[in-house]
């Protein structure tokens, strides 16, 4: 596999191999000037006017139809704004109220935490006898029976990368009458998700992973447009309003996907956001997945050979997990810290996993057996020989 | 009153007379190398950690801290992050839990708009039978019955200007029973606001007024310090949990305003709202607040002197409104547009208010006197004269 051309589009530090693209993408080239533009210009010269005259009222909408490009959904069909827990209460508050009779939220217990205390809050509002049910990974399927309201997970597993297959289960949910939704943060620019065609009812996602937007930017909701007219929003902010400044007493819910924005649009992440979306242009999910694969096939290869203390904690199968590769390691919080040292940077997430993101965007070969390098020498020369070690390694 | 001497603190356009800041604020001169040093320096070179190489994690109760100083709340009594409408949301549910025997919650019918839908869509997920009441807003007192869980109002009406007395009406709401949530979107960086006196539950605000953070920058909120162990999170996002990064499986708010956190700070936002704020070192809001009634004083003295078509839509007593003046005037909106091309910006609101805000941290005499000149030639020169002056007015 050949290395995509868009190394360039990104700034990255010099001599660092960033294997956490899969927590916070690095900065496109192109957004601090983006940036510099919606301020100096728009913002600093246009002022109030620039809600009209620098396009900023379509700016939600705009990119949420460049994120529904990216996730097989079509234009008109996914919402920007807020956080990911923010989407994933309303997505959940109106999957519940498509299901009236129901009291059975499913989903599984690796789910990446915010999801599953987003369902309890909900719950906890609601303040009726719903149940979060949650079943291993593995056991999902055979846990959607006629009594479960909503099915809610995430495609690819946080710490492992392990896969959910969206068809399956998506299809095996409708067949009990339950309604889907799913969790694309790891998925979104990372592999091909078709979602309008496993015809699930809602997906959420964050853009900070590999849709590179920044710290904490906007994240997206889709609603399956046969729904958009009958969802009802339980947070029903002004700019979902079908008239937002004709500032009307009741709560009128705009007839389009639009109905699930809430408050006024965060105009400069979603610019930066924007901006960052334009490293897709002539790329497609087909190649930045086989590139991912190509990369992550071989970082395993080197590091079970050259690192056996380390346990591949992800499916060995590649067409089992998603764009990241974890593994196990007792003292896996120093290890990491130790590997950010020496250039290159993974994260850890308890209890002891030591986890690398495969982006090819902005990763080649060369930087993957380089990293190995680094890796093995950290192992060999440091850790082990480190009397310190066993202290350090009680940070965590 | 001496001209606050903070104008050169930030970029405004040649020849333009800004009286929109209770909308929008505009660009302080510091943003621009704010957001570009996040960026380039920390999300650029940084990455992932500058979660903790440059303060992110810290940043959203930074700022809290430095918005809690001018709504006269103690460090550590204000989270931000979200929207206002996300806000209110949050304030609202927990304000229900408190007072789960009641099923009122009582608002004036010309409150913003967003704060009734969010009021709305929460009873709607509730599904009981809550009412939402709406009083006019001079008879909110009268209206305080002891079956009425919560007082919501915003303090400054957004088209009148016109002030709730907070002290009176919150003691009023406490002798009820109920709980209050002050909405204090046209209120902080506008004029004092005592929050922690008068012993109001909550407090909720956005940041893009008169605290300049860029548009649909952060919201906030305020919960009364004795009550933040207690209060319940509908919104119970993993940024508000006690240990965020300890993944447990179930949610445990941390014993702090930080669980009114919800998702991932947006930390491009929050760091130019905290550049933004750098313009409240060394000035007082017993300053702003009597340069601004100076300012709208000789605003309505000019206006009425040389425009009698215009009719003061605004309490006339300055103590009965907030930092802004509107005039009623059947063609407003072409008006508006017609001042704006002039360079007078300020805003309309249906049906029929012209709305100009006094934001005295940039406005000095001169400007006003200027801004009185033009709008006198419009109204002279142009409108009366325009045989398309109907139709004009029509697009509204």
């Amino acid at each position: 596999m050949a290395q995509l051309p868009l190394k360039h589009l990104f700034a990255l530090p010099d001599d660092v191999i960033y294997l956490d693209g899969n927590s916070l993408g690095p900065l496109p080239v192109s957004a601090p000037a983006r940036a510099a533009q919606v301020l100096q210009e728009e913002w600093g010269q246009e002022l109030i006017k620039a809600w009209n005259t620098a396009g900023w009222m379509g700016l939600p909408q705009r990119v949420g139809d460049r994120i529904a490009a990216l996730i097989g959904a079509p234009a008109g069909s996914v919402a920007t704004g807020d956080t990911l827990s923010i989407k994933v209460y309303q997505a959940l508050a109106a999957a519940l109220k498509m299901r009236p009779d129901r009291r059975v939220i499913l989903s599984d217990a690796r789910n990446f935490p915010t999801d599953l205390y987003m369902a309890e809050g909900l719950i906890d509002t609601i303040d009726k006898d719903y149940e979060l049910r949650t079943a291993a990974p593995e056991d999902v399927l055979g846990q959607i029976t006629d009594d479960v309201a909503v099915v809610m997970l995430t495609q690819v597993d946080y710490r492992s990368g392990r896969l959910h297959d969206i068809t399956e289960i998506t299809k095996a949910a409708h067949a009990a009458g339950a309604v889907t939704i799913w969790d694309l943060a790891h998925s979104a620019g990372a592999l091909q998700v078709d979602i309008d065609a496993c015809a699930a009812e809602f997906a959420v996602g964050c853009t900070y992973k590999y849709l590179n937007g920044g710290p904490g930017a906007p994240a997206f909701i889709y609603v399956r447009p046969d729904l958009v007219d009958t969802v009802q929003p339980a947070l029903s902010g002004w700019m979902g309003h079908d008239a937002p400044f004709a500032m009307e007493p009741h709560y009128r819910p705009a007839m389009s996907t639009e109905r699930l924005r809430v408050g006024t649009p965060p105009i400069v992440p979603l610019s930066i956001l924007d901006a960052a979306l334009d490293v897709w242009t002539g790329v497609t999910l087909d190649d930045v997945r086989a590139a991912s694969i190509d990369l992550s096939e071989l970082f395993i290869a080197e590091i079970e050979r050259r690192c056996p203390m380390l346990s591949l904690a992800s499916p060995r199968d590649p067409d089992q997990r998603g764009s990241q590769v974890s593994f196990s390691f007792e003292h896996g919080y120093a290890a990491i810290q130790a590997l950010i040292a020496h250039g290159v940077i993974g994260d850890f997430r308890a209890p002891d996993i030591m986890r690398f993101g495969f982006t090819p965007l902005y990763l080649d070969r060369t930087d993957i057996l380089t990293a190995a390098d680094r890796i093995e020498k950290v192992f060999r020369d440091e850790l082990w020989r480190d009397p310190q070690f066993h202290r350090k390694s009680r940070v965590t």
